[in-house]
C-alpha cells in the first residue's frame, strides 16, 4: 500500500473515515489479519490501528479474537476478521439462461445461494428482474434476522453505463436501454442501493481480488462464450472508459475479409473465436452451449479431422487476438474464462505460439495465459465486490445510511 | 480532486509533505492559482492552504503576488504562481534525426532551448547521448546561475523498461538494450536523476496536462510517423503495463493476409497506416518524411488518382484501427499526432466513417478524434513532466536531495 494518491489532498476531517475503510478493505480481502500485519501494511501506528479496529468492532463490521498462544513464539497479535453477524450484500449474476443470487458476507464468504433457469420465452428485462428480486427475497429470508443486507450488486452480460447502471445493450438477450436498477428495485420491496456491472469487468475484479490474479496489478480477463467480452485491471484499478464501456474485445476488428458481426462490423474477433464459430467449423452449426463445446474438443482429441481443424483454427485466432491485446496493455496475466477456457486447456501450445508470433517479444515474455480460478463464481463474487465498494470507501457514512 | 485513493492509508507524518505536493502540482499545472481556488480544489481549510503556500515559498518553489484590486468585487485572494527563479528540469526529446533539449520551469514554461540535427551515420546510442549531454550543458549555461536544474527527463522513440529506464528496443534507430540514463549521466558531468520514457506515452501525458485533452480523464494519443506508437491515460493516470511497454498499437494485428512487419508479425496496423505504406501506395516508395507526406496529401487534393487512392486507403485503415481501440478503451478523445495528424486533417469524414463502422455505437458516440495542440513540443513537455514528477510527489525530500 503506497502512502497516497498523488492528485488528492488529505483532509484532516476525512482521514479517520478513510483509514477505517482501508483497514476494513484489507480485512475483507484477506479474510483475517493480525493487528501487527495491519500495522505493517498500512504504515499506521499500533495505537491508531487499535483505535480503528475498536471502531470497526463497534460498527459491527469486524470481530477480534485472541491468537492461538501455542502457535508461535513472541508476543502474539490479536486477529481481526469479518464479523459473522455483520452486514452482507446480495450478489446477482444474470446469465443468458440462468439467474444466480447469493448473500455474500465481508471476507467474500457465500452465505446462501439460490438459482433458477430462465426459459427462452421468459427473458424480457421485466421477467428477469422479477426472477432476480424473487431469488433475492428467498436468500434474505434464509439468512438469520440479526444480519442484514446493505446493497445489491448485479452482473449482466451487456454493456453498462457507468453513470446510471442502465444496460445500453445486451446482444445475446436482445435488450437495449434497460434501467435494471429501477426494474429490480420496484420488485424487491426494499430500499437498497443497486449497482450494475458488466460480467467480464466483474470477473476481472473477482479474479484480481480473490482468484488466480491476486498478485497481479495488470491483467486482462476474457469472458468468451457466444459473445466475447473483457475486463481489464490497470495498476490495480478497473479500466472503465469514459462511459463504462471499455473492454469490448469481441469487437476488435481482426480481419478485413471476415464475416459481418451482429454489431455491424466486419471481421470482429468474436466471429473468429466465439462458440458459434467453433461449432460451425466443426460441422455442428445447430449446436450451442458448454456441452457441445466440450464434445467438440473431445472429438478433436480422438482425432476427428473436422473437429481438430476447427479447434486449431479457433486456437490460432485466440492467440493472435491475445497477442494484439498484449501489445496494447502489456499485461502480466491474461485470464481466459467461459467456454474459451476449455479451448485454452485443450491447445495451450498452439495459442501461445500464435500469441508469440503476434506480440512484441518484450511484452510476450512476461505474460502468462491461464484459466480462471473462481470458475462460474467469478461474476457472482465480482458483483458482491461492486456492492461492497461504498462500504469499503466510507464505512461510517454507509453504515449510517443503512440504519436510516 | 477526490479525497483519497481507496487503497492507501493516510499516515499523519506523511500528510504535510503529501499536501505540499498536491498544492505545488496544482499551481504547476495551472501556472497560477488564487488561494481561494486552491482551498476549493483541495478541500483543505484556508489556514492550512496558507501554511502550505508559505512553506512552498520558503522552499523557493512558488511566489505569491497581491491580486489586482481593480478587477473584481469582494475580498480578493492572493495569487500563487511558480517562482521565476525556482528550480527547473532539463527536458530532452530524442527523435530519429534530431535531438531537442530545453530547460523547463515549474508551470511548464520553456526557459531555453537548443536543438541539433543528427546525421544518419552518427546515431549510435553513445553519439546520441553525447549530443544530449552537450545540448543540456549549453541550456544550463544559458540560464541564470541563481536557478538550477533538479532532474532530466528524456523522451525516446522506443520501448522503455519502467523499472530501469533502459531502452529495450528502438526499431527506427536500430537500438537494443540501451542504458540511456547511464550513457547520458557519464557525459553530463553532473549528478542529476535521469528519467526516460516512450515518446507517445509522454505525448499523451503532455496533451492531457497542457494540451487539447486537458479536460479528459480517458484518452489515447497516437504518434504515427514511420512507426506507430501510442500512449493511454486511464482515469487520469498513465497506462504503463507491467513492464512499461503498453500502447504498442502499431503492432495490433489487423489483417491476417497483410505483409510481414519488421517486428515479425503479419498485418500489423503500422504496415497499413505508417508513412512508408502511404508513400508506397502513392507510387513514391523511395520518399520519406513529413514533406513527402504533405506532398502526397496535396497531390490527392489536386485530384491525382494514385495519391487519392493511397490517402483513401490509409484513412480507412486508420479509422478501422481507431474503431478497435474505441471498443477496447472507450476513450473520450483520441489525439492523432505525427504525420498521421496531416492525414486526419485531410480526410476526417472518411476516418470517422470507418471508425463508426467498426466501433460499437455507444462507444463511437462519445469519442472525438483530433490533432494535438502542442505539436512537436508534446514529447518535450511530456519529458519535462516525467522529470518534475518526483518533486511534485514529495517536494521536501526532492529539494533536500537536490541541495545535498
Amino acid at each position: 500500500m503506497q502512502a497516497h494518491s498523488r492528485t488528492s489532498a488529505a483532509r484532516p476531517d476525512a482521514i479517520r473515515s478513510h483509514n477505517l475503510g482501508v483497514v476494513l478493505a484489507d480485512v475483507h480481502r484477506a479474510g483475517a489479519r493480525s493487528r501487527s500485519e495491519l500495522t505493517r501494511r498500512t504504515g499506521l501506528t499500533r495505537s491508531t490501528i487499535g483505535a480503528l479496529v475498536s471502531e470497526l468492532c463497534a460498527l459491527g463490521l469486524v470481530v477480534e479474537r485472541r491468537p492461538d498462544l501455542h502457535v508461535r513464539a513472541g508476543r502474539p497479535s490479536h486477529v481481526v476478521q469479518a464479523a459473522p453477524s455483520g452486514p452482507y450484500v446480495i450478489a446477482i449474476s444474470v446469465e443468458i439462461d440462468t439467474v444466480i443470487v447469493a448473500g455474500v458476507g465481508l471476507g467474500g464468504r457465500i452465505l446462501a445461494r439460490q438459482d433458477e433457469a430462465v426459459p427462452e420465452d421468459e427473458r424480457s428485462p421485466e421477467q428477469v428482474a422479477a426472477c432476480c428480486a424473487d431469488l433475492a427475497r428467498r436468500v434474505i429470508a434464509s439468512l438469520p434476522r440479526r444480519t442484514r443486507p446493505i446493497a445489491v450488486g448485479v452482473s449482466v452480460p451487456g454493456v453498462v453505463s457507468r453513470a446510471t447502471g442502465c444496460i445500453e445493450i445486451a446482444p445475446n438477450l436482445d435488450w437495449r436501454d434497460v434501467p435494471m436498477p429501477e426494474l429490480i428495485a420496484e420488485r424487491l420491496g426494499r430500499s437498497l442501493p443497486i449497482l450494475v456491472g458488466n460480467d467480464a469487468d466483474l470477473g476481472a475484479l473477482a479474479e484480481h481480488l480473490r482468484g488466480v490474479a491476486r498478485d497481479c496489478s495488470d491483467l486482462i480477463f476474457i469472458n468468451g462464450r457466444i459473445g466475447v467480452g473483457g475486463g481489464v485491471i490497470v495498476d490495480g484499478h478497473r479500466l472503465h472508459g469514459v462511459g463504462g464501456f471499455a473492454g469490448e474485445f469481441g469487437h476488435m476488428a481482426v480481419d478485413p475479409d471476415g464475416i459481418v458481426c451482429h454489431c455491424g462490423g466486419a471481421g470482429c474477433w468474436e466471429t473468429k473465436i466465439g462458440e458459434r464459430r467453433l461449432l460451425e467449423l466443426a460441422g455442428r452449426p445447430e449446436a450451442h452451449g458448454p456441452i457441445a463445446v466440450a464434445e467438440t474438443l473431445a472429438a478433436a482429441d480422438r482425432g476427428d479431422p473436422r473437429a481438430r481443424a476447427a479447434v486449431d483454427e479457433v486456437s490460432s485466432w485466440m492467440g493472435r487476438g491475445l497477442g494484439a491485446l498484449t501489445n496494447i496493455f502489456n499485461p502480466e496475466m491474461i485470464v481466459v474464462g467461459g467456454t474459451l477456457s476449455a479451448v485454452l486447456r485443450s491447445r495451450p501450445e498452439r495459442i501461445r505460439a500464435a500469441l508469440e508470433a503476434t506480440a512484441l517479444p518484450v511484452a510476450a515474455a512476461t505474460v502468462t495465459v491461464v484459466p480462471p480460478a473462481l470458475g462460474a463464481d467469478a461474476t457472482l463474487l465480482g458483483a458482491a465486490e461492486l456492492a461492497f465498494a461504498p462500504l469499503l470507501a466510507d464505512p461510517l457514512r454507509t453504515m449510517a445510511a443503512a440504519s436510516a
